[in-house]
């Protein structure tokens, strides 16, 4: 599978890391039906293409400010339409929870509805100072309907039912502190060297270890009782055990003789392809 | 339905939004069973009267101490009467949490056991600076029995375990860093405002569209499972639509023609009302 | 049953407390299959005992850098033999989440991996300034594979992604602001008051009120959906009156005599007690 063609989205291979950019600035990264198709293409894509790391953007002034207005003002009312265009939204967001790579956020501008909603699925989130978060949708009598277990799982109920009610706009500050974000980045120099640095570090990682915990954390998340909770260490001794005599093998003999393990792999030119992008 | 006639409790209708006030300052508003079915009763007569948002607040010096510790004593340890009574604390709470208009919480003073419970399923909680938290029933040798469930929900199990097995007591600052509390104020003109401002943000969000997100996140949270989270979503979907081609149409064309939605209802002399109620 | 014979850990019995070191300072206190198996017959000893608090800390200059790389070469692969060893450590930290006693962690230099788990069901964590967090697995080709569950309970999927998939390092004052620990401690002298602090805490409440709330909290986190909420509040209820029948019937009579409930137990010579210890 080659890289398809986007129009909504602007695709970056590095291989093995790979950076999306949401790129529909003149409408602050609208989430259309068609940039919610790409995404969910292109997501398929780097899973075929083993990808190890993705960073996820927005071009111009803004990550995204939530769903195209748009699409809801042209459905006219088409109920059946509608439900469709919501969940194909739901199904892409589904599809960024479940990537087998770690998936990073850079956030900056305002970061919105399906913006906040995408924000919530990262594995790792760095706001520019500045960043706004919102979840408008009751002002404009809609209900955050594909986000809101991504939100609830993300920051709690707590917080949750405040954003979601109330309509608050809060800061990279109140976001980092209320657990949306975990980075904060003072500058664009800040943010593409924290960027660099969490690359860095799912590179030293063992690729299929991470997949595996990865799903683990998710199967957590989504079980509950003791029975489940069991099940769910029985199975993952075995999944140890197989990483133990594969990936772990070569990780151990690494650590014994103090080399790095075969699947170190340092990003080279981070800065410097960053740089040429904003050219 | 009038307005029933309550002597735990002062009831101040200014529709669209109310004020709660527990009433009884001599024993720190201590929750009797009393209180508790004028509570109860109070919260169906909100919800057949369409109000669109409650704020809950405690007369005197504290919000509310926790139980009243004299129906335990005059229960002479009658078994089944103790069971009723805890019962029905929780009946009252299960409802508070499912209101469904946003619930605001203004807090001062002793937030304990009872009181603690039902800060934790406000929407919004606002606390003043010098309030006291605690869940202080194993000092007692109670159990916070209907309560546990909406802490763990409120802070997660690992501040749970603190607060309910040791006993501590925390202040403000330390209900805000843990996610009791959303926001602390430092006086009362500070809270007047904060409140203010939340009740605006409510009537300034469509009413179905309110309701229907608070109980998907109510869903949310009580969901497990890759199935449930798929359910929702499909549901959620049907939500969206009914929403976007109901109040959402009359909240995009408000929108797109810059004006307020039909819904939009400025609260008016809320100030004046809080000052004078204190005359 | 009399203390067993242990190589691994050191225990002091000051009942009713009892304070548990893991005792291979010269591998960091890496835990061994030999120490999983002398901490499970430990806590089984223990709740013979009735113990009402236990202390869980490190000697020498680390609490716990995770499991014993040793143990895995040693395994050569044997797939099976894998399997156990790591299930054998999920029994373990699950029988130390559901000790009917409160457990209080004592942290200090690097508690990683099973260390990192170790910390997550405790019911209060102090940590020393300076103290080190991090779940290098993955970097090992290895997956936190009895771990991620209680991670995930301890602070949530947010900031288990982030912990478990990049593998970053955090100190102490950030496991505060994420909820790992409780308190921060900026001497060995801070360190015991606090200890003592929460000793005592636990020694005035009442001890079948505390294993009760203890099995109430869980009970909650391990259950979801309205049916089982309901279910746990009416068992709750019957626990409640249960509790305050008996219990509770002396904690209210003593309460409105001003005098201490029988199971207050001040804890004596705390200070000197530790003090000995470092002699």
């Amino acid at each position: 599978m080659n890289q398809p063609a986007f129009t909504c989205i602007t695709v970056e291979d590095h291989h093995p890391w790979c950076a999306i950019k949401l790129n529909r600035p003149d409408v602050a990264n609208a989430m259309s039906l068609k940039m919610v198709e790409e995404l969910t293409t292109c997501f398929e894509w780097l899973v075929e293409r083993s990808f190890r790391c993705l960073i996820l953007e927005g071009a111009g002034k803004n990550f995204c400010a939530g769903a195209d207005i748009n699409d809801v003002k042209n459905a006219k009312g088409d109920n059946h339409y509608l439900q469709q265009l919501n969940r194909a939204f739901g199904h892409m967001i589904q599809a960024a929870d479940r990537l087998p790579m770690p998936l990073i956020c850079c956030l900056h501008g305002a970061v919105m509805g399906g913006g906040f909603g995408l924000a919530c699925v990262s594995d790792l989130a760095i706001a520019m100072h500045g960043t706004r978060f919102a979840l408008p949708e009751t002002s404009l009598g809609l209900i955050p309907a594909q986000i809101a277990p991504f939100v609830v799982k993300r920051i709690g109920l707590t917080q949750a039912r405040r954003l979601a009610l109330f309509g608050e706009r809060i800061n990279a500050e109140e976001a980092l502190d209320i657990g949306i974000i975990h980075h904060l980045s003072h500058s664009l120099d800040d943010q593409v060297a924290q960027v660099e640095k969490a690359v860095n570090a799912v590179l030293k990682c063992a690729p299929q270890a991470t997949a595996a915990t990865k799903q683990l954390l998710h199967e957590v998340q989504d079980s509950s009782g003791l029975d489940a909770l069991n099940q769910i260490l029985d199975k993952a001794a075995i999944d140890f055990a197989d990483a133990a005599s594969g990936e772990g093998r070569e990780g151990a003999a690494a650590f014994m003789e103090k080399r790095a393990a075969p699947w170190v792999q340092p990003v080279e030119n981070f800065k410097q392809i960053i740089k040429e992008r904003h050219h």
